[in-house]
């Protein structure tokens, strides 16, 4: 941390770094050399793989270690550019830009594609994907993700696989798992889907180093030196690989995420509570007031607009008293629009007023009332 | 390493690991955020990149973080997917698997390609890329690389750019340096290629880490959050960039690299008088045996095959005795084939008798006593 008065609430966009072991002089050879260093680090790169598919409940077989979320979503994603088969291509409009991004691309490279509308909770809903499924009867592929990276609304992925399941043509069910693992329950084998990604930054791991989930081997679009079975070349990172499986041993395991759940929804009560109170506060989406539809989303992430403060301002104004919090998503910061909040119909002014307050598991009830303290103390100068 | 009586030859498959400095809580932000954390890890991740460009001599802003050589290839060769622009992709049949294998993925799908073939000593010569550019008038991209990763043949990469620049249309000029950064000397800038490849995990560095230089920015095929100005998404590999920047300093600076070179061609020239002594062992290509094209080879690499013993079996039994060697490239161990030998000429059997001696910086002269001693030994059984 840059000092001790430092209060992180960004966990959404990375997660405080774990003590994971990460010494790659253990470990050094290549796993693909037959020679006894290249024979220890592929023992090593199979142990980490097994310890993660122990964590996830899956076959070791189905894993594939990549270099993080965006590229285990665009492997998949392109994979329909290396696979001649044609067939719809949707994905949700509150997808990653990863995902949205290359969809646009894949558009404009010729293959069909598909946005499928969110509702205004962030939602795919029922009747949204079985309209997409109606309306065309070729589509191949879905993403769908289980967390928004935005509000931390939660899709349903076990419905949503149900209404998919008898699809004919089938329709591979790929789900973005980046906020989810680790956060809220989830079972990858149980849930149905084909595929998914996982990050380890986003769970206390370092960067570089991330996880597809693959039901069934694919036909993939890079290719290379055949390391993780055809699914992804270059030579693999086996001290990240260990410390990913460190880090989903020490958050993912269900009785662990379980407790944490119940201790982040708690936090997560007493922030919405706090910001109930503030008069310039809103929620986004404003259903979240209610606390009707908490279980639609993780209380890892709160969307919250300030009236008349643009969401940078806020952003800004809180970092100087030392909370650091977010607008969007980080992989967006950049870019003056919230594509995922206006396709939950929010109007693009409340839109931009919109901060991220996202916790992790050694965020505070204290921290939760001081950045409610320091957002009350902002407000009385903006 | 896994004991004291190891003896590591396998340098160009993975460096031993330097102690470079890697504790990602020191920057853990993701540097997209606009918060202080966030400011810290973007501030770590421009130092790095100012550092490693300044080791390079080349300006920051054309230096791009990957996750290693592979995707740095990979990134180069899919931006033909992106842009709509048509002409020929050639690439030396001397690459690279990911550079051959995506070549012909990109075949596959439609793009005009072609394999430059090398000569028997495994250089892309003159003559051969003048017929490349005179057989074909719309060659738009050549991949040719600065050191061979089986042989340490050396292209004339400044002579053959001189061919190319005036083609018209012009020729990108991609160059994978994997193998010669921290080994040969190098001129990014003036070489006047257009773009090139580099591996943090070959000189030193931890996996999951690489550069791309890009002379001008390319449009290329995955996009996602618009980190690395768009060229590679995904949230940046901070502490992994440091360390490449560490590293690149420790091995890729003219004076270091030039005197690190010298050495190694000390302990090159015992190695090869060494197994000229040994009746049954042939150095690939046979050339190199006379000694007037050791500016030719990288001092780092040597190829050599035993006869009647397959190379496979020379690595397993000189692992028994405690030496670490491959066959071919370490990305391709697993087939049973030698590409890169069968486009110089060399005949299957040769070519599957082959062993790859890789050496580096701690290398020792008694080491290289020993490791022949131990081929004269393998050669009492075998």
């Amino acid at each position: 941390m840059p000092n001790e008065s430092r209060h992180y609430f960004d966990w959404a966009s990375t997660a405080k770094p774990e003590n994971y072991p990460l010494d790659p002089s253990l470990h050094f050879g290549n796993p693909s050399s037959l020679h006894k260093e290249g024979r220890l680090a592929k023992e090593a790169l199979e142990s980490a793989r097994n310890r993660c598919a122990s964590v996830l409940n899956v076959p070791p077989e189905t894993l594939y270690f990549t270099s993080g979320g965006t590229e285990s979503n665009c492997i998949v994603l392109f994979s329909h550019i290396a696979r001649q088969g044609k067939g719809l291509i949707a994905a949700s409009n509150g997808e990653h830009s990863s995902i949205t991004e290359n969809l646009r691309l894949l558009d404009r490279l010729g293959r069909q594609t598909h946005s499928i509308p969110i509702d205004p909770l962030g939602r795919v809903t029922d009747s949204s994907l079985i309209k997409t499924l109606t309306q065309y009867d070729n589509v191949r592929f879905t993403a769908i993700m289980a967390v928004n990276n935005e509000t931390g609304t939660i899709n349903d992925i076990v419905n949503l696989r149900k209404i998919m399941v008898n699809a004919e043509p089938p329709v591979h069910f790929h789900c973005d798992m980046v906020q989810a693992v680790g956060k809220i329950p989830i079972d990858l084998a149980g849930w149905g889907i084909d595929s998914a990604s996982l990050s380890a930054h986003k769970i206390g791991g370092p960067r570089g180093i991330g996880l597809l989930y693959l039901r069934k081997p694919l036909e993939v679009l890079y290719t290379g030196g055949g390391q993780e079975r055809n699914i992804r070349p270059g030579t693999e990172n086996v001290s990240g690989a260990l410390a990913l499986a460190h880090c989903l041993e020490n958050r993912a395991l269900p009785e662990i995420t379980a407790a944490e759940y119940a201790n982040a929804k708690a936090r997560c009560k007493r922030l919405l509570s706090g910001l109930k109170e503030i008069d310039r506060c809103r929620l986004i989406p404003a259903e979240r007031e209610s606390g009707d539809y908490d279980s639609v989303f993780s209380p890892y992430i709160v969307q919250a607009a300030f009236k008349d403060i643009p969401g940078e301002v806020m952003v800004r104004a809180l970092d100087d008293l030392g909370f650091a919090v977010s607008t969007g998503s980080a992989c967006s910061s950049a870019k003056p629009e919230r594509p995922v909040l206006a396709a939950m119909g929010i109007d693009d002014k409340l839109g931009l007023e919109g901060i991220r307050i996202s916790q992790g598991w050694s965020t505070t009830d204290e921290e939760i009332d001081l950045l409610l303290a320091a957002i009350q103390e902002v407000l009385k100068f903006l």
